[in-house]
């Protein structure tokens, strides 16, 4: 079918979806994930042919793990349909209202953006995710998952479509893949202004920025996190240990885990020791000239390389720079961190207030981990990602990322 | 001078007016508007000079008025300061907070966007506008008006930048205008990636297309207005005779203007022949087969062109197009308007809230004029423009338009 008919029935499908109340979108959304569940075995079947293939054309083994479901997986994924069931819906709540002089009554209420596009990479129970937080929140999605994931999606979105069918008030049309593989449909994606209201990366910075250098649409960018924890001279040490600790170990392949240590001149001698006999091992330090005389000697303690400030790293590697007080540590971390996470850990009412306000991130720390920017954390429920971007939503994304407001205004007559 | 290092000095500055307070932004917005009082005859002249110019290029009269400044334009201009002076500081507000469960307390407060860039068309006083706006919203802004107006951008400019550099707290350094000339300046502006938060293209729809099809950074899109008024069956036909005339002829080109009529079959013969005799050949009625034999023989009515619905006449020209019911009228409003303003006119409670609901619009009316759609009739103060995009902000936009938020997040040691 054609990418624009393809469009204009999804905006024709989304225009009823918004018009569904929270009720009707729980129950297709329930009979989307008891369809899931009957379908699980033709799921994974056509799973277990999107990995012979991705064998034969020698995919990585972390790719390969990434691909493939099981029925754990994919039990998880429609657990995550129901957690979408119980958060509130967004859409009707009245943001703020007012009369004007003239009598005219206006209302800011919040409704679905419309057409949303998601592109990602290879891991199938995206496509669950997505429809569940798309659907919740009103809109018709396009879903462009990867060639690998091929007959995986679609056994996923015939299901899905399926179990929206079964039910009354549900809105199959709703929910669309582009299954060709061809490229050019992520071209058509791109450029669809006036068809599709917003475009969701998903995945690795590569297709990230793909899509921010390409689109001509609207995106929502789920960008890297290089977050930093600043030690200040009158830290609690071990504090700041644990805090370390759980920034850089707890899962380091995450988007808010530690990258780099920002430590004070001062705290550099009580501090670091403490740390590297903490880790024992379990992560290596790439520490520059200051704090390297610190750790000299110890194991996995290296000099850091200019590229290493402001790495992600995504592994058990930590970068330390040494500062000489609070606005060095604030220039530093604005420079080099991606405005996602960043944290003090301070005793020091000022610092702490100063910290807060000039760093220039989603979430600025004082005292605790930068683990919790999380939308789960956060009480979000769902998890949209975090947004590292300035315009539209900023940190981590509940369902109202995916919707816009418009205002309602009712009079008997009022003309200026 | 090199265009990042200009965009590194205003982050820079953008850093330190971002911890100005509302009083020593205020101080320092009086302090630039005495300074453009003072400076008006150097303005005036350096306008002058920018007409000559104009007028040896053969500009067009329309076009000359735009660009000319006087006493009364440049003091309306002044006038404009203090009414953002007057308003509300955004920056600071906590929108939302709460305690997670492990005792950690979040808030998330609105914080300036950091560097915007305003990108504009030949009228000199929204080189004024765009600076007090910026200002006040702790951001810092870089201006690049049309060539035309050179010489008056510059006096103005310099007459901002040196009332900024009086103030004590006063950060001069926020604002910046790119005066070579040269439309390399404009790509540059549209790919600073990382550099600018956010780019506003002011002018036509030109202009606007430009840089939604060539920036790489957020813009916030301030379209045009396509917008209808439905007369529904039920309609009071005196009410929609006048909302309609306010719509079309109280002012005729502007975005919120009324532009295309869609009529109720069963209203036609009551409602058309009232409002041309209301109009009186004020303005030129462009009708659908069916309307047109309602109003056949009667001066300024014609046969509508297909082209002719859908289209921002900014004149005083109204498209009549007849419909049978609520549905037809949403669907036809839906895929011709520019999703501004719309109205429909009725007595009826159901397609009044069907009108509400189904409409895709930033402002949908019931029982008014279109022309309520203005962020001074909204009670926001500065005009910042109309955003016909869903992201960010929708419809009338005031100073909170140009912030985001950040969450602040305190423990005493919270990990996971």
């Amino acid at each position: 079918m054609n990418f624009n008919q393809t469009c204009a029935e999804l905006r024709k499908a989304a225009e009823t979806l918004a018009q569904r109340t929270g009720a009707q979108k729980n129950a297709a959304l329930e009979s989307a994930a008891q369809s899931l569940e009957a379908s699980a075995e033709a799921i994974l079947r056509a799973n277990r042919a999107d990995l012979r293939r991705a064998r034969d054309g020698d995919m990585k083994d972390a790719l390969l793990d990434r691909l493939a479901l099981n029925e754990d997986r994919l039990a998880g994924a429609v657990r995550g349909v129901r957690v979408v069931i119980a958060q509130k819906d967004p859409v009707g709540t009245v943001e703020a209202g007012w009369r004007l002089p003239n009598g005219l009554e206006v209302r800011r209420v919040r409704v679905p953006l419309g057409v949303g596009a998601i592109i990602y990479e290879s891991r199938p129970a995206v496509t669950v995710d997505a429809f569940a937080l798309a659907y919740k929140s009103g809109n018709g999605i396009l879903l462009r998952g990867s060639s690998a994931a091929l007959e995986s999606n679609r056994a996923i979105a015939a299901a899905i479509t399926e179990g929206l069918a079964r039910c009354p008030e549900g809105v199959p049309g709703a929910v669309r893949l582009l299954d060709s593989g061809d490229r050019s449909e992520v071209d058509a994606v791109l450029n669809a202004r006036g068809l599709i209201d917003v475009v969701l990366p998903r995945g690795g910075p590569e297709l990230i920025n793909m899509v921010v250098n390409n689109a001509r649409i609207p995106v929502i960018e789920t960008g890297s996190g290089v977050c930093h924890l600043f030690v200040d001279q009158s830290a609690d040490i071990a504090m700041a240990v644990a805090v370390a600790e759980n920034g850089k170990l707890q899962r380091p392949g995450v988007c808010n885990a530690l990258e780099t240590l920002v430590v004070h001149r001062d705290a550099l001698s009580s501090f670091l020791p403490a740390l590297e006999e903490r880790f024992a091992g379990r992560a290596e330090l790439r520490c520059d000239e200051e704090s390297f005389a610190v750790l000299q000697g110890r194991p996995r303690v290296v000099k850091a390389a200019q590229g290493d400030f402001g790495t992600e790293f995504l592994d058990t590697i930590l970068a330390v720079k040494t500062v000489s007080g609070i606005d060095e540590a604030i220039g530093f971390i604005n420079t080099h961190n991606t405005k996602h996470s960043d944290s003090i850990i301070t005793r020091s009412v000022e610092n702490a207030r100063s910290f807060q306000q000039r760093i220039d991130s989603a979430c600025v720390y004082v005292n605790a981990s930068t683990r919790f920017t999380d939308g789960g954390e956060f009480g979000f429920g769902a998890e949209l990602g975090i947004s590292t971007q300035k315009l539209h939503v900023r940190g981590p994304m509940g369902l109202e990322a995916l919707t816009t407001t418009k205002y309602l205004l009712e009079g008997d007559g009022q003309v200026r």
